[in-house]
């Protein structure tokens, strides 16, 4: 599960310093079962260590990621966003089978994250209440409490980072399915490997007359519930984001106009009288990370514009738009807008962030605000990495039912089979197509986004939005692995320390 | 010792967010003798406990003393000043006696100091070394070490520190001298007891016969040995001060030439063909606190002037300055003004921060400078200040010495004392005077200026002030209490969280 370097170290501890401490060998130590009654020497030393690694993490998150100790470095939000980053990636990185957590990586993730979260049990808002005095009557006083935003979401996120580390607990005595290494796997087939886009996934194993019934309800009912976190985790990750101001050195790189952001095509789609999402994906190519990532940065900047023109025109009582666009036009091609970036996000989950959200984490000053947008982010990540993995074993038990019946007979059964079932059939062949990197986003979309686009056909796009927003649908992601992870190494936080003397 | 309100409690921890969490008492519960063994319940609980108050010390600097969150609190190097200072006021603010701190409050002071000082072996800088490879060859690599100024200073600022403490265990057997609270004293006198500059400390009483001689040597050899803390402390905290970069704010807040800064007097006295340092104090009135800084502040700021004047002269090739003053004299005048700053160092050595400190102090953002500036500022205040309670058991000695042979007999053998013994004669001629707030600044100077400006009185003023510089003697400091502290209460950090949801 891990490899050798990064065996639960958390590498937000590592890098930099040059030192190699190997403080999470220390902490490790003493943790099985025979030490864990405290008062012995082992434990005592455990729980020294702990005081140690926790001192060197604060110390460097004071230190801004700046070893040199000149203060140039990011500020706390940032430091403890990065943090909490690199200790999910750490932990959960190389974690590609549904199994449960090594319980030492569990141990150091529960304590790291907890000493990480501290942080917002001390922030604090004023409240007013009521003191009673000795004689009876009350004063109006000012108290202080946890800030509501931290009160309401981190208990939240803290329950659904249990979950999923329970739904991996639940899958500790299973023996329906098993994993071997990619290489034996294709050295039997005689196949180039490297050409699966997920040679890098061990692959699974069903038995060769299926899954149980059991096992298949087990995996149906850890989807739900991760599909739930995912749900959750995205929409406070979502809402966070939206809190965050947008940087002046964001709107300071944006083109003059919406067109310019989006292209003519963009542009043209957009502000036509008819707009069909569907239509519309289809004719775009969504290929890749990076032109999926594209379509949201140019998305998004126009939206800013936009916004930013309407807000403009309010104060001055002037257009600044042009005549030819009226108001009512200009929230619907925002309303369009915001449906393909809604869109995008059910359709690829794990795309790297975008340049507004990199320049939102990497400009916010809230250290509440960088908790929960880093906490919610890597939760989203984890559970739609723990989705991916469970659908793999739902797919590969589809194939090895379609291999005993044959091609034609499961064709025949698939129209009176459950929906449920369909919706892999039709991920199958998706899986199955020769050239896995031209697909079109159409062909991620699945049943669920065309028989509800056709039911909504006579709806107007408002209605459509809405809709979209009110049901939130989980479609299925897309197989590539999570990279929301990956904004920090465009960041480039860790600073040299220089040579001072 | 400790009133009820801040017994022990670092005030660091408790300001700001009202909860009042009894951590100190946690921490300190189970420090008795019985429970000193690791592995009971008790001992258990104790190291949990510290965890707790590490994390909650850590959560509070990392939000920069901005309970709300938003991180418009201040640097990571400014809390961590501002938590060494409130820390070692907690501890020491009111130590008013020559005897041992309590256990359990030594134990909070070294564990927290601990904590805070445990961020600079972080701090790190590049340094070339050579790796031999397998073949025997060397291979130039960059390897980390810990920063040279934090490498030296910091074990010499903890060696210092524990020397302070031990003088203080050292007056734990001690039967000879004893403390009775001012108001039993001045009931007894039937005098108006605040009308005494140090009313709020408690008296400090001999046996009637005077010290032993045993007594004597032990209160001359702590003495001895907390002057060189004292100057250790002082050397180590001017050199970081002195490092630290003169903020913008400072510089935009001066006036436009020397002259303006000094007033009249001042620059005259500074700029007349000759200059004797005693001549030029005996002129001034020093006789509070607030004028001594007065002209602390004044005279920095002129040298502030000065220096940049001489740097942009250099820079553009011509005079900004004015024909009348050669290079020569203006370097003479900057000497002046420096020897000037050094015997109000020396003389006040418990004066508060001048506005260029202050200002240093509260824009450096170098976490490690800020830690050596404020751990080298607190020891250098314990220092003075325990210095001050040693001189006070030396007076009432002397005091009652005299009393024993009667004024004229003391008259009469004075001449034949040691030179330590009158200095003591000296200070306590000043003690009696009869309205102590209208002192000069040459009351204090004492016998040893004195001779040394007789000595040099055929040295240059360049020369002067080298002998001052090199000699450096530790003079009879004022009975103030330092105030080094005091510069907090000017920087009001500390930030209301703002009522945000």
């Amino acid at each position: 599960m891990f490899d050798g370097r990064n065996s639960g170290n958390s590498s937000f501890s590592s890098r930099g310093d040059g030192r190699n401490t190997p403080e999470h060998e220390l902490a490790v130590h003493g943790m099985n079962p025979a030490s864990s009654s405290h008062g012995t020497r082992r434990g005592k030393q455990n729980r020294t260590s702990d005081m140690e690694v926790m001192k060197e993490r604060f110390a460097k998150l004071l230190l801004g990621e700046d070893m040199s100790g000149g203060g140039e470095g990011v500020t706390s939000a940032l430091a403890l966003s990065n943090a909490i980053t690199n200790l999910a990636d750490s932990m959960f990185g190389e974690h590609m089978k549904l199994q449960p957590m090594y319980p030492e990586t569990k141990e150091i993730w529960r304590k790291e994250m907890n000493w990480l979260l501290s942080v917002v049990d001390h922030i604090v808002q004023f409240v007013p209440s009521r003191q009673m005095a000795k004689n009876g009557t009350f004063t109006e006083i000012m108290v202080t409490k946890q800030r509501d935003d931290l009160l309401m979401n981190i208990p939240a996120l803290r329950k659904l980072d249990s979950v999923l580390l329970e739904t991996l607990d639940n899958f500790k005595d299973q023996k329906d399915f098993w994993y071997v290494p990619r290489e034996v796997e294709d050295t039997e087939k005689n196949g180039d490997w490297r050409r699966d886009e997920n040679w890098w996934l061990p692959v699974v194993k069903v038995p060769s007359d299926g899954l149980s019934e059991e096992s298949r309800r087990l995996l149906q009912n850890q989807k739900d519930s991760v599909a739930q976190v995912l749900k959750a985790a995205t929409a406070i990750n979502a809402s966070v984001l939206s809190e965050m101001r947008i940087p002046d050195d964001y709107i300071d790189s944006l083109p003059k106009n919406g067109k310019t952001s989006l292209g003519d095509f963009l542009y043209k789609s957009i502000t036509e009288e008819n707009f069909d999402p569907d239509y519309f994906f289809s004719f775009l190519d969504l290929s890749t990370e990076y032109k999926v990532l594209d379509l949201k940065n140019r998305i998004e900047a126009s939206m800013v514009i936009w916004k930013r023109k309407m807000n403009q025109k309010e104060k001055d009582g002037k257009s600044q738009w042009g005549s030819t666009v009226s108001l009512e036009k200009r929230e619907l091609f925002e309303v369009r807008a915001e449906t393909i970036l809604v869109m995008l996000k059910q359709q690829f989950p794990g795309i790297p962030q975008s340049s507004l959200e990199i320049s939102k984490i990497k400009n916010n000053k809230d250290v509440g605000q960088a908790i929960l947008e880093s906490y919610s982010r890597v939760i989203e990540s984890l559970a739609s990495k723990i989705m991916s993995r469970v659908e793999d074993v739902l797919e590969a038990d589809i194939l090895v039912q379609r291999q005993m019946m044959g091609e034609a007979e499961v064709r025949s059964e698939s129209e009176a089979e459950s929906a449920f079932s369909s919706e892999y059939e039709e991920t199958e062949k998706v899986a199955a197509a020769e050239t896995p990197n031209s697909r079109k986003l159409s062909d991620f979309i699945g049943w669920r986004l065309s028989s509800d686009t056709k039911k909504h056909s006579s709806m107007s796009d408002i209605e459509f939005f809405h809709k979209v927003e009110q049901e939130k649908p989980m479609m299925k992601s897309p197989r590539a692995l999570p990279k929301k992870f990956s904004y920090l190494s465009k960041l480039e936080n860790m600073r040299s320390p220089s040579d001072r003397h």
